[in-house]
């Protein structure tokens, strides 16, 4: 169940797509990372005029034991109250996609709290919360491939929905906990490097933040494989997001990856199956340290810097219409033949 | 008439716009460079509330006698090929203005060709291309006044109109000689630092190119005033660009500037009256050499570096939804209280 049969994107088109970008009415390259796009988008589609359909941002909500030793700022109902934020549209998450036009899906992957049938929540929650890995494992192995396999059910429906693209959001208080250790065991990086100040701890909490998750790693003996790695210190919407990302990557969508947390997943999610990365674009550059070392790590070349660390999806929602340029200028622009523009080197008659 | 009635922005409104940025559903500070935009649209507008209407980006094309002498990779007829183009909707501006419900405006301030009655285009033509600044002024002291005015008023109309948010393009072969020129002497930097490779040049033609421009600098004997130094070495619709900021921020609308072309217009303006930078939102960092230069001397943070050197606005047009993005969530975003949802530090019953 966690093999996902991702395609390599196809060699054959890319002489033809480059050469369709080259002969636009500008100078060559002079589009910068929207032709890098294009290309990218171009090859993932298989098509010479790819389109972009019902553009979808999934939010993954849950909680995380490690709240409880007092590594965020924020207190954990936050994280509820949040969820409600989400379905009632006062986030800065619907704020942007209303702008962009672009379908949301709150997913509660567990979040301590119980939702009853609250209309619009998709309702696919693994546990009450995590447990608190200082202590014990965040989750069992047969929980964190139920989160796998809720992801990639749930990305399976917005598929046959029409969407094409999407992108990752997640609301979880102390969620960068979780994606500091992914990152300092993925990537085998001292944890130190990898932890930040979240959503704005000062440098006393900090120390404390480090302390405890310096300790949690040496409190459990893991095995080197990512199940293990990601039952042990992942989080439910963390493990879910991961089995959403190979499920898109596996149907041909185009992924776009937003901040710390999502990118943690994707660390995940690559270990699983490294082609998935083939299929991403990365939004925006997060504020949060460890953010820039995935990025490094990923070799990845994220398409803005706007100092964000609000999560939720907010980056990728913000740099779609960005995305949505590269399409355009692909199908739309005119080339030197058609508008009758000469081409650089060459002087005709005025 | 080169006065330009420029009003400081209000200190009065920075406490309560910090309010209600602060107050927001998400971690304070999280939204970043979207806080920073918030918070300057409400200054410029003097409202909590801003509001983004009728946006327009002007592009002013013109020709210029220096490239004559080589500096280009691609013939001056490209210029009015290029106005053909935007007019029929098929440049890359057109594209992004399309996607984004921005309208253009085209402006003829100088190109050397006869468009007779084109229409859609605004014909404020100054003369039929600059002189080569190689061996004389581009153009006369009178003539950069009436661009200047040109661009003044045509403001004037767009604002009439009901536009309050504007962005400036242009279009002009040769035209990175004039702003590499204009940099060279407003910012006091030697020439051969603000000189790249345009449109793609290689190493032999950029040496050349930097020889050229040097020679330039030896000819004229010029005063150091703006009019002197934008008429020697600007161009048309450079000139008539400056003319258009000034008049922009005297009328209160917020200004999108573009790459390394619309910044030397603004830094010629900004010698005339430097109120107009407090309008100012930078679009991009341009490729071009020359504009991260400009950017540190007006000690300016562009919103984002998609490796673009295009011109004709691109950068204003692409970033266009980041700046609506900002002013939507000072509107639509619900507050801590008013979602319900508890603040940091705050730990409140479950």
């Amino acid at each position: 169940m966690l093999n996902f049969n991702i395609k390599p994107l196809p060699e054959a088109i890319v002489a033809d797509l480059e050469h369709k970008i080259n002969f636009k009415t500008k100078p060559s390259g002079s589009l910068g990372k929207l032709e890098q796009l294009a290309l990218k988008i171009g090859r993932i589609q298989n098509t010479l005029n790819p389109e972009l359909t019902n553009p979808t941002i999934i939010v993954f909500a849950s909680d995380h034991g490690i709240a409880e030793e007092g590594v965020s700022l924020f207190p954990q109902e936050v994280t509820y109250q949040m969820v409600l934020n989400f379905l009632n549209g006062g986030a800065a998450i619907n704020v942007f996609s209303r702008q962009h036009g672009i379908d949301i899906k709150v997913v509660d992957a567990g979040v301590k709290f119980d939702f009853k049938n609250q209309p619009g929540l998709t309702h696919a929650k693994i546990g009450n919360s995590t447990k608190s890995f200082l202590r014990e494992p965040a989750m069992t192995e047969s929980q964190c491939i139920e989160a796998i396999e809720k992801g990639s059910n749930i990305v399976d429906e917005v598929y046959k929905n029409g969407c094409n693209i999407i992108g990752f959001g997640e609301m979880g208080i102390a969620n960068t906990s979780p994606a500091s250790m992914l990152l300092s065991l993925f990537c085998n990086i001292p944890i130190d490097k990898c932890v930040g100040r979240g959503t704005g701890l000062d440098d006393d909490k900090l120390m404390k933040k480090k302390a405890i998750l310096q300790k949690a790693l040496e409190t459990h003996t893991i095995q080197p494989t990512p199940l293990s790695i990601l039952s042990t210190f992942g989080g439910f919407e963390i493990a879910m997001m991961s089995g959403a990302m190979l499920k898109a990557a596996e149907l041909g969508m185009t992924l776009i990856i937003d901040g710390f947390i999502s990118t943690s997943a994707l660390l995940a999610a690559s270990k699983f199956n490294a082609r998935v990365l083939d299929y991403c674009i990365y939004a925006h550059q997060s504020n949060e340290q460890g953010h820039i070392l995935m990025l490094k790590y990923l070799n990845a070349d994220p398409l803005v810097n706007l100092d964000l660390r609000l999560g939720e999806g907010t980056g990728a929602a913000i740099v779609y219409p960005i995305i949505k340029s590269a399409v355009a200028f692909l199908n739309e622009m005119a080339s030197f033949e058609s508008a009758n523009v000469s081409e650089k080197g060459v002087t005709t008659a005025t």
